[in-house]
């Protein structure tokens, strides 16, 4: 009994798959802040021109440089498991696969994207890379790229994270980088939102705005920002994974799978396992896309679809996105990751042109599922994967009432061995769930700009 | 360029390699402690009799069970990727090779053993298992490996190691383990040493002596003790790694390495790199194979070859090994997994023979030659690990002043994601080197038992 699927190094995809290309009705264009379509060069100071041409790119496979995948091939590709234990403790006819994306010395997908982001910088002259961070898998990534690549970094943490997860900037320290926690007294941005609340836990949002700041305040063009998910270039990057995956179920004697299920933030863990599925499904195949989101950042299932900015303080471009308001301050719930207003606008599209079935769970559902995975499986996950655990079993359970024998495959986004506070405060009883009123998701929802179209 | 070997799972060995066979010289047995060869079934209370078959075993191949590599599939064969971003900031002619076991769940190459022998535990009726950790990387190791089969699991951890590192015990509670400080009040062992010393660090000897009468002391029958190190049969299980490696240079068109380096503590990281090629060094090959153990725990560079107990109490059978003395108190340095008076008999008895070249390091430089590691290749590795990566350092310096190209291969045994407590300590200078005098060890080396034959 296969129970996974390794391909050999000479498997590596050697081309990203662009979901622009292929997507059925066409992309509304990002603006700038007085309503205008943006032109690309308007970019110029916070992004390298080859990243700014893959943004707005609607070419379909897009070549990986010989030197991203070098990197990447030190733990690429990635096993493709089969659930074999989990299926039998659930005593599902279900056949369930996830794709192991913890094993990246980061331990999660994020260096897919954080690699060619710091080469492509780095071919243009960058010396310094600034960023945000939410969870930390990701300026933790971003640490790990740009010490390959002999570039400064510089992560803003958002605090809620960095108090609880310490070690996170040891880790980040070890490659070479610095982290701050935001917000921080480092930029206007941050002292402004300090000035109103001293003790700010911080969202993505702030950090986003500190991390922008601190890249355009560099008047010598030579730092950078670089952002791990959200922009059609990250969610490039990222279909390695599902371009992987795809091989790996053929080896297992599988067609295409009945369902595929990740937990989403701002967009990059699910994009990168399904855009290569979402071309099936628009090219007929017929496949159930689940998406899943924190039930207290909920910005698929509750938010509005509408040009937003994606940050607090509006520095960015508005991008067309589910959003729940870019003033919206998520509660401190676990996975960091996916506290997150707004959405990606490739997956805010899918979405929209129904291509998705997006789901939202609490934490207490998340954190038993997690257990229940590390019992079964073996993999301790981040709290953020723990949501696509939580629908994996969902959709597993369901397969047994109906006794229907499907596959469910499903992105194992990173592993928590950073993250075990949140599991001790699981055992000690001390998860709550955390809901998101009407009133306050209304409150946060009238800070939408008032420039644009209505989508 | 190729940097990475990744083998198709249907590339997995089947079987384990069993140096008994091989070695030039018999081993000695172990004795029972009135100094009486130990028969089998002494060890039948602590051990399941396919194990204590094993054991003794001269067969030089040794079948591995399908149930067995069903788990290990799921991470397994890890990668074997050649480490050029190392070379280039060496600037070395060196080609140097490291087989990454940090993919595992537990992080490190512990779950090898762990799954086969919670497998064969299972078969045999245990309900239950005892064990004892270091670092904490073969407590989680056997923490998951008896979720996979259902067993409870009970881990004794050095109480050095389980004050500096509180995410441990979550991460095998998040398992389903429990995770006691040793010295503890549950055992007499351990109510003796804390009598003695109230504020007792404790060590690797302690922890297993009180693992071991926990053991004992379930007259059902249904608890068994498992070693995670040391023994012969966890030796034969590590050997999956060495096999592997093997076939993977050859994809990268090598011949046998020219030098292999690993950390050794108890045995079992070195054992399972080297074994498969010790015999190839039996056979004629010019290897250089280099065993490293940290400068404040020399058990094969200081140590003496002699019968000794394996725990600090002498609850265990003698074994023929290198030791400093069942009574040694190895200093607090950071290698957890590293801090034990004894060597594996098979490791020892290949040292005795002429087959390797031990060397010791003190711990400022392997956490140097760790950070220029992790910022080269990217992989943050364990405190034991940085032993084996602080001697490859110095081979690589060495081949480019010789301007000699060699093929140097090491086992990354763990990563350090776990003990980032200890980079955090040496980025603050806090890290000291530990010394141990020569009356230290005389001192301990008079704890030796009066009984067995001179070797």
């Amino acid at each position: 009994m296969r129970v996974s699927a390794t391909l050999p190094d000479s498997e590596l995809p050697r081309q990203w798959y662009n979901l622009a290309a292929d997507i059925p009705h066409a992309l509304f264009p990002p603006l700038a802040p007085d309503g205008s379509v943006l032109r690309p060069e308007q970019l110029s100071a916070l992004f390298p021109e080859t990243l700014i041409e893959q943004e707005a790119s609607s070419q379909r496979w897009i070549d990986i440089p010989e030197e991203v995948l070098e990197i990447l091939a030190r733990w690429r590709p990635t096993p493709l498991v089969r659930a074999r234990n989990l299926e039998r403790l659930l005593n599902t006819p279900a056949r369930i696969y996830y794709k192991n994306e913890s094993v990246s010395p980061a331990g999660s997908h994020k260096p897919n994207t954080a690699v060619p982001q710091a080469y492509y910088n780095k071919l243009a002259g960058t010396k310094r890379l600034t960023t945000e961070t939410g969870a930390g898998q990701w300026g933790s990534a971003l640490s790990f790229a740009s010490a390959q690549f002999g570039l400064e970094c510089q992560v803003f943490m958002v605090r809620s994270s960095y108090d609880k997860k310490p070690y996170r900037k040891v880790m980040m320290q070890t490659w070479g980088a610095s982290c701050v926690p935001s917000p921080s007294p480092r930029t206007r941005a941050g002292r402004k939102i300090l000035e109103a609340q001293p003790d700010s836990p911080g969202s993505l949002g702030i950090a986003i705005s500190e991390a922008v700041e601190a890249a355009l305040e560099d008047s010598s063009g030579k730092t950078h920002y670089a952002l791990g998910s959200v922009l059609n270039h990250v969610m490039l990057h990222q279909t390695i994974i599902g371009l992987e995956a795809k091989r790996q179920l053929a080896l297992f004697g599988e067609r295409a799978p009945d369902t595929i299920v990740a937990c989403v933030g701002g967009g990059s863990n699910f994009a990168g396992l399904s855009f290569p599925f979402i071309k099936e499904k628009i090219d007929g195949a017929d496949i159930d896309i689940v998406p899943v989101e924190p039930a207290s950042c909920p910005s698929i299932t509750r938010g509005l679809y509408a040009y937003d900015f994606g940050d607090t303080a509006g520095m960015t471009p508005l991008l067309p996105m589910y959003t729940l308001g870019h003033t919206f301050m998520p509660s401190p719930n676990h996975a960091g990751g996916l506290r997150y207003h707004g959405m990606a606008p490739l997956v805010s599209a899918a979405a929209k042109q129904g291509l998705l079935r997006p789901q939202s769970i609490s934490q207490v559902e998340c954190f038993s599922a997690a257990v229940q995975f590390a019992r079964s499986e073996g993999i301790i996950v981040a709290p953020e994967t723990s949501h696509a655990v939580a629908q994996v079993i969902r959709e597993a359970v369901r397969a047994r009432e109906e006794k229907r024998e499907k596959v469910i495959l499903f992105g194992l986004s990173g592993h928590g061995l950073l993250d075990l506070q949140g599991y001790a405060e699981y055992f000690a009883g001390d998860i709550a769930n955390m809901s998101l009123s009407e009133d306050e998701l209304n409150a946060s929802l009238a800070s939408l700009p008032k420039v644009g179209p209505a989508l």
